[in-house]
């Protein structure tokens, strides 16, 4: 299945008036069934499917490990996922699903997430993090050509590592989450950036990969930010070209050299 | 409860490092009771709660009319809402919940819509739609605040009628479409103007309500545009500054006199 398709439309600039070949981003449903049930149906982007399917599961603590997945049998031209899981001790689908389950996203407190908190020393100059975010920008494809994607990279302090896009925010986070599960990367070192606003939904994930930084161009919620204090993650908003705002957790932001090449 | 909360945040630009308080937009969950059982927690911003349950109800096709509504108890302080309303034969709300809830959003095809078609004789000038897309843009209220919502705004030839905003996109519709409810007004002579992505869940709610013209300062997707020239609905995306991008049932907007106030 194609990411995006070809629409005729018509381009009203002005008293001007042109026809042409728009391209538009797929959205298709992904239907995950769990030991023989249909679990969970998501919206998304026709493209790597089984991390998004491996990244789902483990962002919803679903799977602890890679291989509490039994068999998986992924069926990319109907977006049909037949996975056998082992039963994680705690995260029995049928309850989380009656939980929490919403059409909008999830929602979680600080109550109700079943994880630890993140003690990482990763650090980062506050100069390296908007050169990443600039750099997150190069990278980006389905949207030059939709406009209809957003998009997750993971980092470290020397560049992006992995990038991903889908119609869906939480998906292109779950994609970068599935890619590390199956390719043994750890996330626990690293920093997400995101084009998406950070809600609550979005946090669980973050918290639930251990992933200590995670970068915003756009705004956070009340929820995210009570989230990230609490589970003591970095979380940084509104990366915008020259600045940033640090919402919780800034040791992990080291101030540049005066005259770092922000000041450009 | 507030539509949004201060925090304090660190904003480092360049080498220099402030310390204020950021305003952040409120996610709260609002649970609906559809006669005594619990049926769907949506993530919201706690504003126009009332319209907000009765335009996802009608959106959603659960209420067909304002008194299918029997009764209603709506709690603000601890958004849960109470609500006792008649089957309406074929949407019962069990089966529409098994078939179609999903995490990031419901997903539609032209199969599986109840709808008729809409036959609206609904014009506007391009450069009037143009206008009205910039008369939008001056009513934000909680954007500017927190940068942290999306808006949607229904509208007639003469200007901007009703502007709502939430950090859900689907939610911003809905009160919308509830106001309209509750109001008696209709929508079936209205544009709809958002600054959410056009997805096909979006676009149901558009269909159900019969809005002909709905037009998005975003990109729409695949099954998006689908839905709209199937049902008829006119599907703007795009519309930024001077230009629109018209993706279906064009015929509604017409071209502007030479010279009309776009080449300004």
């Amino acid at each position: 299945m194609e990411t995006y398709e070809k629409f005729a439309v018509t381009r009203i600039r002005g008293d001007k008036k042109e026809i042409f070949n728009d391209d538009v981003v797929t959205e298709t449903p992904l239907t995950i069934f769990l030991n023989g049930r249909e679990f969970v149906t998501i919206i998304c982007t026709p493209e790597h499917i089984h991390e998004l399917v491996l990244g789902y599961l483990y962002s919803e603590r679903l799977i602890k490990h890679k291989n509490d997945v039994v068999s998986s049998v992924i069926d990319e031209e109907r977006n049909i996922a037949q996975l056998e899981i082992t039963q994680v001790e705690g995260f029995t689908p049928g309850v989380r699903l009656k939980r929490y389950i919403t059409p909008g996203c999830f929602f979680y407190t600080t109550a109700n997430v079943g994880a630890d908190k993140i003690n990482s020393n990763l650090t980062i100059l506050s100069s390296q993090l908007l050169a990443l975010t600039r750099e997150v920008a190069t990278h980006s494809g389905l949207y030059k050509i939709t406009g209809g994607v957003h998009s997750a990279a993971l980092c470290d302090q020397s560049g992006v590592l992995l990038f991903r896009e889908d119609v869906g925010r939480h998906n292109a986070v779950d994609k970068i989450i599935g890619h590390c599960l199956l390719d043994g990367m750890s996330t626990q070192d690293k920093i997400l950036i995101t084009s998406g606003r950070i809600s609550s939904a979005v946090m669980v994930k973050i918290i639930n990969s251990r992933i200590p930084i995670i970068v915003s161009y756009s705004a956070p919620t009340t929820e995210s930010i009570k989230l990230s204090d609490h589970f003591g993650i970095t979380l940084v908003g509104f990366a915008r070209g020259k600045r940033i705002n640090v919402y919780t957790n800034g040791q992990r932001i080291l101030e540049s050299e005066a005259g770092g090449d922000l000041s450009v």
